[in-house]
């Protein structure tokens, strides 16, 4: 078939970005802009109360995947589909990408994720104010500051907080370093999914805590956009501690552990070649000509 | 193996349609007939009250999904698999249809949605009677026209439904041309099945303003039956602004947007052959000739 | 590698049937037969009341579905995976399956399905004995009948019952003949979970009127099996049209009409070599050397 | 491209585990590990009360074969990724592994679980403290000892409980050992998430009577964590029998019973080449040439 050239083509070579970092945070910055549009819109579907329209824990938890998903999908094959700083931070201290580069993903990551909550914003403004008339607030019964960032639960204490940032990002960096490494075998059109598929597990094991960020972009960035639009400055003194400080700092060190735990534990012991270790079933009939 | 004729392909080169464009529409029509019969038997298993049987908003989003899945894996291979005109017309404004041919699937999405809503109509008459005794309403709590055709939250004005149904069609567009752009390497089956989770991620982001129906036949032809069969013009005068032309003008709209946004962004920096950008993982483990 | 030779690889030789049918109902027989295992006993999990212990309706929908696709997985490899007359009948009406094979096949699902609903009785004895007090009851608020087979909701009229049957096996045929259609291009492995996302699908659409059977095996076996363990004729002597054999006849006829409108539709209209009608994208960045 | 030789490459030729068996065992221990901290997050999460983030009975189903399917993951390109002593035995007995090498997978097994139960204790440590007021208890409405290890329902005799555990773990296997199977052409990559789907099912089907344990090292490890570490004696002698020898004792009768179940009534009688057998399909339309 003779494939006609359309004007896509032709705009392709003007338009595209020649430099490698200039393009590669463009596309960590859509990533994580529909990373948080997503699982900020999917917070407001769980926190506004309608009949028949609210998720359930469930459904938040498929939402969120999708979105972690979707996200590095969109991404993946221009930058990597990091879209989380301590993901960046994990592979940088693997050596992975450099450090230049890791510091503009970092930047565009958090920039994406202010955007992404600004939209959902303006998606779910109508049934916020119908919600709170008119009064922003983020505690209390009527509270919507949940909706953009993550606040702890009051039996949580600061440690139990940070244990809990530093655990979940552990395991969730083990997963997307467990896909990525080739040796898995993965088909790269898969990785994304099986990556959200990471987080949904995480989701239905440790939501209960602190609401599981395990991402310092989509917190800090969502949060930043609660202080300057209404909700103030009680987005960032939420209780004595701050809180705010441990989904930034708890990611971060939980990521490097991830990625490091990973390579220990498992990834220095894959062999390059699987045949060798491949589980011997007793099932496969020899060819007769082999007998 | 010898494979006997059966008169299964006897019959095939004598039925097969010659005409391009008809039998893409065929193909068309039967993809979103199915898509919407289902997408409305999910609504009227939430809507009619029964206990056990009643879908629950997940259910709701899982089944729409495995709808969007199914239709456009009937009609991928021969069609191309649109079943939603602001799908149609975001490929026409990118080149890849010819305007006569996307008129042509407009037409047969049209088509397919209304006798879609008719099917469900009649699967569901006995348990619609029971619920309303007869009289079909368009509001209040023994309302089904919400079953057929999206109606939008007491909470929304018309400028935030228009932005809600540009906003969850531009992600759904950009979701469907990234998963056929070849450059992202998706196996032709599981195409479909990537789209619907990605409307299975809007449903759990963006269901809570106005239903996401964020296609126009989707939406129009089972207005149009509620209007013929007993609804009354209420389904077309439903508040002050109508309503009905947002989900058409919206969709439309957003699609455009979305196809756009995804090649500017993402589709044009993205390289044809992936390996020079792939993810460097420091994890494969060099054969020893390399070294 | 070496493999050594075990005695499982010794024994095949001698215990492989030798005879084509009888293998293939063999495999029918326990693909049904687990089949059945599970779905009575997602319904059992749904109909018997524990506080955190009890399936929602989506519970129910995924189990079912998970039933369909392991029950089609075991046996597909060696007898096609129909584990449903209606699917039989399909097939031999397409030409398929040879009469003979096609009445194998179909008293191999009848006595996996009454094996399947006997084993889920004594998996769920204790249970029941408390929630009936010993007394199996087909009608009524302590009612279990509904474990194993289906009975139509009160709403529902005998036209719309066949009308249910006929539809939804309808549709669930048209997908499997869709995913076994190898210009369609599924992997072996993977038609299975199709086809049980089928099936997902048509729960969260179709299940409201009376439970989605659509497998006259599903319901006769375990109907059979009420009927001598203690709930007596009522089984089949439910409503004074009988019931019983609307999710037989229905069934049988969908499943036909499915796969003929599956041919003419869409089936004889699909390209075997997909590339010249494949949804052209406008992506592809042509390499240097071609332009 | 060239890749840079990072230090994890220079690592990786220092830590590698030279011992088969050593780097097996501590893949087993990752795995379970892995396996039984969700596992038990997830009964954390469903059992622990707080509005808007309890898991239902299918969030707690999605979430322990997620937990299956990444356990696996991360092992079985090292051990196999039994992860389940009913597993390793049903190999041994299979001729798969050799009793040396299962006696060392199986106390790495019982180590992992022991090790993820601890973990899940100082995750949710401050939760478990709000909900008991300090006081571990076994029994009653402020019982925590069923986040850890499996306790029957009120209605189940012993010889309930023994089929119970016998059969869920019997079906589980059978599903492992078809999974793994060549010639049934699961890619390696999918076979994890294809076992976690089987633990879906049987979740949506068995987890009524006992909560669906089927894995002795996932029930005696956090049972043991909890006779250490305050819940007492009475972990290991809840009601007269004692309980928990029956989800130990059973899974390893059902694991074995699953092996042969799936070789003698299904593996064996598996083509080696698949093309013979495979399901003929009418609708696929002869090249000219062939005609």
């Amino acid at each position: 078939m003779v494939e006609q050239v359309t004007w896509v083509d032709r705009m392709r070579t003007k338009v595209v970005l020649k430099n490698d970092v200039g393009r590669a945070a463009l596309a960590e910055f859509v990533g994580t802009l529909v990373l948080v549009l997503v699982i900020t819109s999917v917070c407001a579907q769980n926190v506004l109360p309608k009949a028949g329209s609210a998720n359930a824990l469930i459904g938040v938890n498929i939402g969120v995947a999708c979105g972690i998903a979707f996200g590095i999908a969109l991404s993946q094959r221009i930058s990597g589909g990091h879209i989380n700083p301590a993901v960046t931070l994990a592979f940088l201290v693997l050596g992975a990408i450099k450090p230049i580069k890791a510091l503009a993903y970092m930047i565009a990551q958090v920039l994406g994720a202010f955007v992404g909550a600004a939209i959902t914003y303006f998606l779910y403004v109508d049934a916020i104010n119908v919600f709170d008339a008119g009064t922003r607030r983020v505690e209390g019964v009527k509270a919507t500051a949940h909706i953009f960032a993550s606040y702890p639960g009051a039996h949580l204490g600061w440690f139990g907080g940070l244990f809990d940032q530093i655990l979940g990002t552990a395991i969730f960096v083990i997963i997307v370093v467990h896909t990525v490494d080739r040796r898995n075998h993965y088909p790269i059109w898969v990785r994304p999914f099986i990556m959200g598929l990471g987080f949904l597990m995480i989701g239905t094991a440790m939501a209960f805590n602190a609401g599981y960020p395990l991402n310092p972009a989509r917190d800090f960035g969502p949060r930043l956009f609660t202080l300057l639009w209404g909700w103030g400055s009680k987005a960032f003194t939420f209780n004595e501690l701050g809180w705010f400080w441990i989904p930034i700092f708890g990611p971060l060190v939980g990521g490097v552990l991830g990625g490091l735990l990973y390579n220990f534990a498992l990834g220095f012991h894959t062999p390059a070649d699987g045949s060798e270790y491949e589980l011997v079933t007793t099932h496969e009939l020899k060819p007769i000509s082999e007998k």
